[in-house]
């Protein structure tokens, strides 16, 4: 493997390490060295600030919690969850909307998004066969939550992509056991990037993928984004080929294909509608990260409004104040495929190399990347 | 209730008695007589004839299976399945299409079909909080086919409406033990209707609501409808407005909303365009029995299409045939809408009182209802 | 021609008399006698109350104009334009939704109404193979108006159906004229029905359509209605077979398709979503009236909010207050479908017989009718 | 002006020459040179070969024609057609289908499509305010064409950007007239690109933008693109951050606004489904030029088939052969984003600077591109 080859000053990796021990240790990690966003190589993605933390949970509120399921070679899976804030979900919808790039997948939960715009449970995400048994574990937490206890239909959303390359899919392993760890781990501020929960068993472009994250600032905006990644294509870093300098050795016919799952928070004031045209923008991102959008991808984005202001709260008939209109959108809409494509490359600089069911799945290595970036500048 | 006199000569009577034999008795059968179909009425919706059992079933190879789920009054819920032919539908898929008329459900599967216009696993109908169980247990027993053995990756399609009014709905009865037994039961030709699988616990238009099925044949081609019947609204049959003369005693406000699911088979050979406009149409037939289409309506149609012609089977990068074009599509249209509206009544018209968790539901009196039909013709 | 006998009391047909003069006098009259509205025959649809004009213009602030061109039996066409309110619609652009329920047309301006879900134009409706000149007409009206010097991008709105039947259509007669003639003629309050200005020439279900109006009351809340009706089916009225008893002497096969146009205000302050799901229950009322909604229909919805509130007002960067939410919905709903079912029935009563290019097409017999409605009552 | 040096041998400059020469020459050529497309520059896109031409007319059949519409510097507007082949496009549709990135355009004929999966039309692009002339024109055409003598009904399809920056657009000058000189001059092979036709006024992320077209090969079927530039963001070349070291001096708040028209042609055996997931892969080509994908942007992708054995001819009740599965399209989804992303750029290469009514854009400088280019391989 290569050796990182740190072109940091030693406060910054302070800094990064600080922030990788406030979140839960990635599991078994076959990498000795912390692992960088890309960020801390010196390299940005471009023209907006980010958040303090580069991530979905710099949108106020937004929490984010994994379950990792790992166990020897043979399981590589696991369960993420978004939440928009920390109220009921279901007496506080949020305006939400769902953008589906390539419908390959088992994405629960949407014609009811479509038709209301609202979200009303958290959004988990996890692998593709377990999609029942993580949306029926998130129906046990919700019926369970104080003040639902009258609730006889709720919409749980779950996304999914496919991570049978590095583990056993078809035993289902992720339960309603993981979702309520899941959700009682999610936290605000910093976060496990990488080979956690629902990214423990992705594969993306050939390298090790799993959960990413970034944000962006505009105005008095913020936009999150979380990534997970377990698609094909040819990897480029902010506009850098870098698959033709830095390929995986062992490539299967299987990488070209897969699926992106990207859940999109912001605290701008919008309706369906807006945040229906923000979705569609992560894949701007998405392709300037090289992704072929293969026939096979599942590739959705749901992007869900925290302004209070929007909040659908239990009784009440109408919403509340404005919301932004067209001609105000466009720097949301660039906040959003900034944000996707960093996402995207975080979550391979974050996970490690995987040995997984039937092969190993290498770690995009750090010092080439690097210097391949800072050598393009 | 009111007493059936019936205006068929005895040799009808038989034939509907042993219909009702063919299939599995109606569960707590509350009324003490076999209760007769539309048809057996002397009342035909539409102009087009019917297949020969006037059911779903009537599309040559399609097979239909319940299991019902009733414990005292606490419990009347279920599943109901319907096939598109004998063989592993994973390995052979059919054309399919969903067309949402109100997306305010929990229905699983939708984006995969609306991507790639393909069916690969039985449709399966049931209650709102049951989707996730139920489509485990539809991906136990697919992924448990012969010739399954390697997938990874398969599309369950569940649909549901709400029965939480008769049925203790949170406590999510209806198990993967309940799917493999309404698969194992499914059959060709007539089947139960009214009061059974996911038809258990449904109220449509303030009466005992359920499961309907009627047939249309039209030149050489056959459509065929299933429904699980749960919405609000004016009960109108064949024109008649039934709901000015008849009306339940004990109409709730939750009985002015609900839902539909509709379930489309045809043997025409047509592409995922065709068959999304044929399932567009089945709203026709349902508003003509005044269905309000209320907000909270989870109303969807899913149709399908069993032509061997256009088989997708697995290792071909082509489909077969030619399929029918815009111009020869007029009378299918007609056949979706007239067999859809006289499959809604026959929900109705087979749906026996119930006696639920809350209260209890009338069916539809027949008597009075075959007099004000025979009265306005 | 069947002869009107009249069941109303002298002083309401002075009120109908009076009514029709406030508007233009339809074309070519061939009937000696004015025609009433359904309503003048003692027959109601649904159940909520109307506006005082029962027509699209009794939500504050619509105004609808026509311009009709008939020349002998060669010509048989013209234009039919709604605007939403009295202002610069450009300036001042008002909330939007199309539903499209069959696609068979030449619709133009859709795709910017459903990204943004804003009308900038009036909505004009003309003949098939018209709606580029008619559009070209609105651009004149458009870009003249005070306060537009300096637009360059503007997004007029034409929906059409075919009246190639009576009309000499490849003339595309409908020229710029018309519609500056269209919208000078706009008015609030009453307005002529049936032959005229976009209903010259249509045909519906083998009776002279025409032009139809209708509206309802909800709470503090209008719905107004206003369709194109050229479209085939069996007609029904107020759930009576009507069909089965009355039948114009000369369907042609191509009265069997046709199209129609469904334009919806209202004054409940709306977003796009829900307006979008007004539009659809459109087609439910549609349905009532017996369309078979074959394959060459193009039926068409499109639904405005006139709520000041909702107003897009050049320069804001936000809408103003709040909006309903789905569960406030199920009324407006109920209202669109009873209106636009009423509005179609309305285009046939007010309809007159026309000697066209082709074939003279009957009015709807008006005795008959109401024989044959008041007996099923 | 930057001098060209060309790297290219004098052998494939003839050829480049003689291609310019059997096209019809730029209007207005403000600058001296000839331009080069960017594979003279030693640069490729993507890894799938092109077609003879790289030009959409490298699907057999397809036709390509302009009419430009130059007068001083007040007009820099015009028409461009592409023609599916040399029958008449009303008698032998073909399966096409339309992907609206983002809606805000005045495109006609898009519901028909939806609908039906049909063209039945030549596509022509022009300017925003001249869609009513250019559609209304067209009709005049499709009309007169022989065999079309009954036809009643024809949904013409008009795209556009618009080119008001640099032309009159208010003044509507494209006329009917320009739209039967564009289709007089379509032609087969080698066309011109730039500022032609609808490419003569428009503006590409602070450079002059126009036509560009391009093609690739994958197994036995091609896929050709062509491409009307006319929108915002920050020029990347196959990943080399162009706008990083070029810039015009002279960008507006506009320029970070427009639009792009997207037409994909192939001759592989498609449904409607499989071309709207083609069409929905320019998107991702789009995205690596660097498209901001601003809110006023019009971004639109029409994709058909030409196939023989997909036409639908007059009479037939059913199409013909089989098409490509889901499994067979990755490859032309590589296809289709290569080629893009290449047309894109390529429309700058070959525009030439213009002086225009309001401001002067500047054509993208050759020899300081292609030495940024050469540098970052």
């Amino acid at each position: 493997m290569p050796v990182l080859r740190s072109p940091l000053p030693r406060a910054r990796w302070s800094l990064l390490l600080a922030m990788a021990a406030c979140a839960a240790a990635p599991p078994e990690p076959t990498d000795d060295e912390p692992r960088p966003r890309l960020r801390h190589l010196g390299v940005t993605i471009g023209s907006l600030p980010t958040g303090p933390h580069n991530a979905i949970t710099d949108v106020a509120g937004v929490r984010v919690g994994h379950a990792t399921v790992v166990a020897g070679r043979d399981l590589h899976t696991g369960v993420t969850v978004v939440l928009p804030h920390a109220d009921n979900p279901f007496l506080h919808k949020v305006p939400a909307a769902v953008h589906v790039a390539n419908g390959f997948g088992k994405f629960a939960g949407g014609t009811q998004i479509d038709e209301l715009g609202e979200l009303e449970s958290p959004v988990a995400l996890t692998a593709t066969l377990n999609v029942p048994r993580v949306a029926d574990g998130l129906l046990d937490w919700l019926l369970a939550q104080p003040g639902n206890e009258g609730v006889r239909s709720a919409n749980v959303v779950v996304g999914e992509t496919n991570d049978g390359g590095l583990s056993d899919i078809r035993r289902r392993a992720v339960t309603a056991g993981h979702v309520t760890q899941a959700l009682a781990n999610a936290t605000t501020g910093p976060f496990a990037m990488g080979c956690v929960g629902a990214g423990a068993g992705t594969i993306c472009m050939g390298w090790k993928g799993g959960i990413g994250s970034a944000s962006r600032r505009t105005g008095e905006h913020t936009v999150g984004v979380l990534v997970q990644t377990n698609f094909g294509g040819r990897l480029m870093v902010g506009g850098v080929p870098v698959h033709a300098h830095l390929r995986p050795e062992d490539v299967t016919e299987a990488d070209r294909d897969g699926s992106c799952w990207i859940v999109i928070a912001t605290d701008a004031p919008l309706d369906q509608r807006a945040l229906q045209r923000l979705a569609a923008r992560a894949f701007a991102g998405m392709a300037r990260t090289g992704a072929s959008f293969a026939h096979g991808s599942g590739d959705y984005a749901l992007a869900f409004c925290t302004a209070p202001s929007q909040r659908i709260t239990a009784g009440s008939t109408t919403t509340g104040g404005p919301v932004l209109r067209g001609d105000a959108l466009t720097p949301l809409f660039v906040a959003v495929a900034e944000a996707t494509e960093e996402a995207i490359v975080d979550s391979l600089c974050q996970a490690v190399t995987t040995r997984g069911r039937e092969r190993t799945v290498p770690a995009l290595p750090i010092a080439p990347l690097q210097d391949l970036l800072l050598r393009s500048k």
